[in-house]
């Protein structure tokens, strides 16, 4: 018997030998947050007993992918791999679908009114005697999403024994809008080039697809913009329209509905007409038999990203007419298959001599009450263009009769591209809940773009992805918290960025809490780590001509005014900042009263919007009682600082998590460290250049001349489409 | 006990379900050839008896690479971790090293003097009364190598009980082609954009381009071209020298050393000179100096690559001043460091109204001679450029005192690209044993390049590389044999197409006979099935203009003569062909003349080369006793045939390996079918068009119209530099 004990002994070890043995991939992100490894073995052991079996309603694709995606992630997390059932034969079943669907469910009789389409309830039930955990939706989508809540629970090692969960989004669209050209080129893409293979579709459907649709499905994200708002017409001839097709075909059973932006002039340039006229009946007839020709391929095709006559894109103003005639119109042929348009708001003319900041209010204003029912004005989160800080655009608030779309961008053109660690919460959050004050106290920007402040059914948010054939998606694993804080927000724009930083920390890395709260942490102060050393104080655009990188307060060589460094800073020696008070150009006029009073006065202005909306002198007193210049260079500093705390704190998480993911963040914060640096020096060199006052005591002088600074010139910069 | 039992089986499965459960990433390709997956349980056995320790010398880079490599490797394919050990304690040890770094190699007294610098030696023997394996080089990089050797040995089923092996490369100088834009394009690339990732080196060191290396040292590719032969003067600045010297650090332990391709113009784009006359001071002063500066940062650097006079880019002949003039030059500057040349023969003249194909030729032949000695005239392997099938260059042999580089293009331009299967060991061989005669019989191409025709001592073969950023590198599985043939052949280029096949697949794929048979032949037969049914008998360069994407034998938009398709086949209603007899363009007369008989002789020429040699009448007899006519419908048939027979043959392998390759490759061979048979029906609709002859009884008219096939047009085509 001994000798039997020691074979099965022996057994036990070549077995586990054996099986270690298969070399897995080393970890490179791939997985995201959908990182379903084995759970520490006594919280696994808990969880066990809540999830025996599943039992599943019907064969719908939907419900196909929901019952996998489970199967996949608890024997991820648990270690044992879950039979289906049809019914409930012990305790721990796990219970997903409709009542529609199920009879089981039927018989739960959970209350799912208030919990809409895409809504889920997730509860703790007992059925024939047995505990089980119901995952129930009114649609195969809604119990998608809560069997991702439900993962999501035992990834972040939360209780799943006494459940009772209701969730439904607050926003009807919830879309990422890629910037991506039918050449592969990403504008402003830092993550490689577009995940779409176009030249291989329809044909090839690489399975990065389906991985991108489970993404997006488990953070809540139900629509996807495939190409670049500043694309040609070519998506829309037939041979694309068929790749098009084929890449929502993979999407459908996650939920997800496919965009396209389409350019206007296309009738000119595919349809063989002569003109783009919204008004024109065979301008509309092309567009009708076009949106049908898409709807035919595509019955469940989302609709239109449009940026007309913005930038040098063609658009109604071409021919005389205005943004509502040129919305409606696609609206028009759109409506009777239910899709929608989004018509961008950011516009702003170079011909006017009016502060750039003022445009897309004064353009659109006006229109409001002119827009029909299935338009949404897709409006950027600033007045300016995704700068490190803006004040909330003054559109926010200010067309009651139009559903307005908030545009957040998630790729990092202006917060340090692929490397520099910027956690982009605190940004939407701060966005999110300014306070527009048009309803009085409380009209906060996440009211007016959820449609509850006036009562609109249709609502959105859009974010400008950051995702690309890199293997980690993003360009970096710290990234992937943006696409991911952006899509919690967009279907609960209320919710706390700490709160998603940490469900995220938990399920990208670890639960271990020594890592969690120190990586939280880290990730919560970065965003204004990096403000700090970029543009603080309500400083904003000083970056590089065209490409967007690195420091160029100085810069003056673009064409237009209003691209140039200086047109926004309008340091002088006496002072710096752009007055837009009642003295000035008079944006904060855009506000509701209370907001432009308090921005108009510059005590009351907060300190972060000092140089937005004042122009200062260099020894104005600020709260803190040293002078602006003194604060300028002492943010500055802080921001380099700040980024060097960054590293201490990385170093000090050596060991807690794999080594491949743990190098490159150490690699990229060392870049971040080095280019925090160049800014403030360069920033620095320059303002002191202008304000000619000596560096407060203790501030170490800029490591190189301004001169210096000024002459680094770079090609080939990753992002920008003048490949 | 009983209990006990149960409770220790009850640990078994639960360990096992546990060590199971981690998920492990789906088969993407990424891992090539070195995929150390378990053996069978028999197979590994018996190997475990000669793998139980490994025994290494010292810890230079090279050998620290080569213990982790064994290590990996034999963890993968046996399930075990080796122990590292410094003497021989029981039977199995592996020895690796070098005579001079370990005193137990040594010991072994092996005559080495045979193997060179970079060969190796693995035998089996007995040391200090123990079996063991030496594996041992007269260099670390050898040594390297036959580690590299004895890991294949085992993933191939081999026995390595016995070994005597002796081994050591042809060719000194095997090198990879990377046609990478700094800005991330590949030109001809279909798998993704450029791996270099410019934008973030020096400071981050992708782990990727450690694994391309271990790839490449696993064939033998000691060195890598990093750029394209038309770039800018752009890499030659001190900002991307610091970049370049970073890769060259990470490849330094693989013996891999870095090249450049240089712009002949580049001392007066970024050295403010006036001219780049190579025989000017001031120009080979600043080369003299570019030269020093690189060799301070990277000690061994390779050289250059330089692409002049040719397709538009600059060169000595600007300055009038030969090809010789202008090699010499660099030659001179680089000699003092060991640094070569590689000098492309790769030129014609549109001025030159003289066939094309003997453009080179008359170029460089004259030169013979006037060459320093660290030049090297790299010369693709057929005179027209990497078409699915030409005779080999008539260079090979024609220059005595001057060591010509063998180009292969390795990426598949004329090829299918990305998805069609065409592997192209078969291409390699049939140029490397084509006889040249040019010392009487057996002077094949391969003793040409390999130098032992003539006794040169430098050598070098080339290979246009096929890779990119996609996760399996070469854009699909079966890509990756043509990068695995090119090193292995350019190791040795007298090994057969078919066994290195063989190896591949079980290296790739697996050991199964059952796969490997089939699949070794499937292989096989690519080549000529795409010959078939793009461009059969010796036609060449049918197809699209610039993107050179499917068929297009009515083109003659191009702007020079000899782009257009019409230039080479010479269709009319009477024959087709290129006439290079004595008749005609004498292109003959450049090879040697029992060569040159038989080429001028329609009789004699083998079929294969038929119609490049020849202009023949659409009713010539073949020697199958058909018209040409036919046998061109036969050709172009077969090939969709062999196509489809390809995919019957994949059908019958499912099971056999991992779904996501499975599937992969399935889809692949759908879209070769699909445009296999768009190049058989364009080119038969449009050669009947001409020729006016009905088609023969049995094959199928085409699909569609001449007409249609014309009006197709390609937006977007990958790999085509004007993005």
């Amino acid at each position: 018997m001994k000798t039997c004990l020691h074979t099965l002994a022996t057994l036990v070890l070549t077995l586990a030998t054996m099986l270690c043995a298969v070399p897995t991939h080393a970890e490179d992100g791939y997985d995201l947050w959908l990182r379903y490894h084995l759970l520490a073995p006594e919280q696994a052991k808990l969880y066990r007993d809540h999830a025996t079996e599943i039992i599943i309603g019907s064969a719908t694709p939907t419900q196909i992918v929901t019952r996998d995606e489970l199967q996949r992630g608890l024997h991820g997390l648990l270690g044992n791999t879950l039979p289906l059932s049809d019914t409930v034969t012990h305790d721990g079943a796990i219970i997903v679908g409709t009542s529609a669907s199920s009879p089981l469910i039927a018989k739960l009789q959970l209350d799912t009114q208030s919990i809409g389409n895409e809504g889920y309830v997730i509860r703790s039930v007992v059925l024939d005697g047995h505990t089980a955990t119901a995952i129930v939706g009114r649609s195969d989508i809604g119990a998608l999403y809560g069997a991702f809540h439900f993962l999501r629970l035992l990834q972040t090692g939360q209780p799943i024994d006494h459940l009772d969960l209701h969730e439904s989004p607050r926003i009807t669209l919830r879309v990422l809008d890629h910037w991506d050209y039918l050449n592969g080129q990403v504008e402003r893409g830092y993550a490689g080039t577009s995940i779409w293979d176009w030249w291989k579709l329809p044909d090839w459907r690489a399975p990065r697809y389906t991985d991108y649709a489970r993404a997006n499905a488990s953070i809540g994200i139900n629509g996807t913009v495939l190409n670049d708002v500043v694309s040609g017409a070519t998506i829309l001839t037939p041979v694309y329209l068929e790749k098009v097709a084929a890449l929502a075909d993979v999407f459908r059973p996650y939920g997800i509905r496919v965009y396209l932006s389409v350019r206007f002039s296309a009738p000119i340039e595919i349809g063989g007409l002569k003109t783009a006229d919204p008004l024109d009946p065979q301008v509309q007839a092309w567009w009708r038999a076009k949106a049908d020709e898409i709807y035919k391929l595509i019955p469940d095709f989302g609709g239109f990203l449009v940026k007309a006559d913005s930038e040098g894109q063609p658009g109604p103003k071409d021919y005389h007419r205005t943004h509502a005639d040129g919305a409606n119109m696609f609206a028009d042929v759109l409506a009777p298959h239910g899709g929608v348009v989004m018509w961008r708001t950011f516009v702003y003319s170079q011909a006017s001599a009016d502060d750039r900041a003022k445009q897309a209010y004064e353009e659109f204003k006006p229109l409001d009450g002119q827009f029909h029912a299935n338009v949404l004005l897709q409006t950027k989160n600033g007045p300016i263009d995704f700068q490190p800080r803006e004040p909330f655009h003054p559109l926010f608030g200010a067309m009651p009769k139009t559903p307005l779309m908030m545009e957040f961008e998630i790729t990092k053109e202006y917060l340090g591209f692929a490397t520099h660690l910027v956690y982009l919460g605190p940004l939407y959050e701060e966005v999110l809940s300014s306070d527009t004050m048009v309803r009085g106290k409380g009209s906060t920007v996440a009211k007016v773009i959820d449609g509850s402040l006036e009562g609109h059914t249709l609502s959105g948010m859009a974010g400008d992805a950051n995702i690309g054939t890199d293997r980690n998606w993003c360009g970096s694993d710290f990234n992937q918290a943006n696409w991911y804080v952006f899509g919690r927000l967009a279907w609960n724009p209320t919710l706390s960025s700490r709160t998603i930083a940490e469900e995220w920390v938990r399920m990208t890395f670890t639960n271990n809490e020594a890592f969690v709260k120190p990586v939280v942490d880290m990730m919560m102060g970065s965003r204004e780590a990096a403000v700090d050393y970029m543009t603080p104080l309500g400083l904003l655009h000083l970056m590089g001509p065209g490409h967007h990188y690195g420091p160029a307060p100085w810069d003056a060589s673009e064409s237009e005014a209003d691209w140039r460094p200086v047109y926004y800073h309008r340091a002088d020696h006496l002072g710096i900042g752009f007055d837009r008070t009642s003295n000035g150009s008079n944006a904060v006029a855009q506000y509701a009263p209370p907001i432009a009073a308090q921005f108009n006065d510059v005590k009351q202005t907060p300190e972060r919007f000092l140089l937005y909306f004042h122009h200062v002198p260099w020894d104005y007193r600020m709260r803190s009682g040293q002078t602006l210049w003194y604060e300028l260079v002492a943010h500055y500093t802080r921001g380099v600082d700040d980024v060097k705390q960054m590293q201490e704190t990385w170093r000090h998480l050596d060991g807690y998590i794999d080594e491949e993911r743990y190098q490159q963040v150490a690699a990229f914060l060392a870049i971040q460290e080095k280019e925090a640096q160049w800014w403030r020096d360069a920033c620095i060199a320059y303002f002191q250049s202008i304000s000619g006052l000596p560096l407060p005591p203790g501030y170490a002088p800029p490591q190189r001349s301004l001169k210096y600074y000024e002459s680094l010139s770079f090609p080939y910069v990753p992002g920008f489409s003048s490949w």
